[in-house]
């Protein structure tokens, strides 16, 4: 390495999300949820969502992102800052929001 | 600030664990799965675990830790590296652990 400056590569962005669902508005929430994630994949910076929620109500989504500034970008779209709005008025009754830059990571598949 | 170099707190650290299940082995995996929170729970440098899972047996397990140092140790726990091998042998089809520093949180709680 001969830059005494070097630009590296920096470490892709997990938006950690863990909500606890109203127990109401069932279908709109749906089609919100559903319309979101389509949305994220179109985002400049968007690598992937995993998502899951349980039968106790309590969800986790976790979006990824190639750097905190696509992240954050994804935050400010119009229709995500609605789907946002509906969230705190109707769909949620607590969440949390971590964001997290990933560091290492490793797998198993039993294929 | 006077230290030219100066020791400064690091972010806490996250560790996600995405998983899916096979479709066996449901009271040992229950068991096994309570167990790991509880022993989580007694390790030092825990600072906190969520986790969900759908009907689609996708689940997201994120325990928090102080640092990186406690998340390598509670990874090394002998009956935890027992539950990893139970885990790869006969709960899970596939999983992917990611461990990244946590920058920013923020949430809200309609109460």
């Amino acid at each position: 390495m001969t830059d005494p400056i070097p630009a590296l590569t920096p470490e892709y962005v997990a938006v950690i999300f863990t909500s606890i669902r109203t127990d109401d508005h069932h279908a709109e929430y749906a089609l919100t949820a559903e319309r979101m994630e389509e949305l994220a994949r179109q985002q400049e910076g968007y690598l992937g969502i995993e998502s899951a929620r349980g039968a106790d109500g309590l969800g986790i989504t976790i979006s990824y992102w190639r750097d905190l500034e696509s992240a954050r970008a994804w935050k400010q779209v119009a229709e995500h800052r609605q789907a946002q709005a509906a969230g705190r008025e109707r769909f949620y009754s607590r969440y949390r929001v971590r964001i997290a830059r990933v560091q290492a990571e490793y797998g198993f598949n039993d294929e």
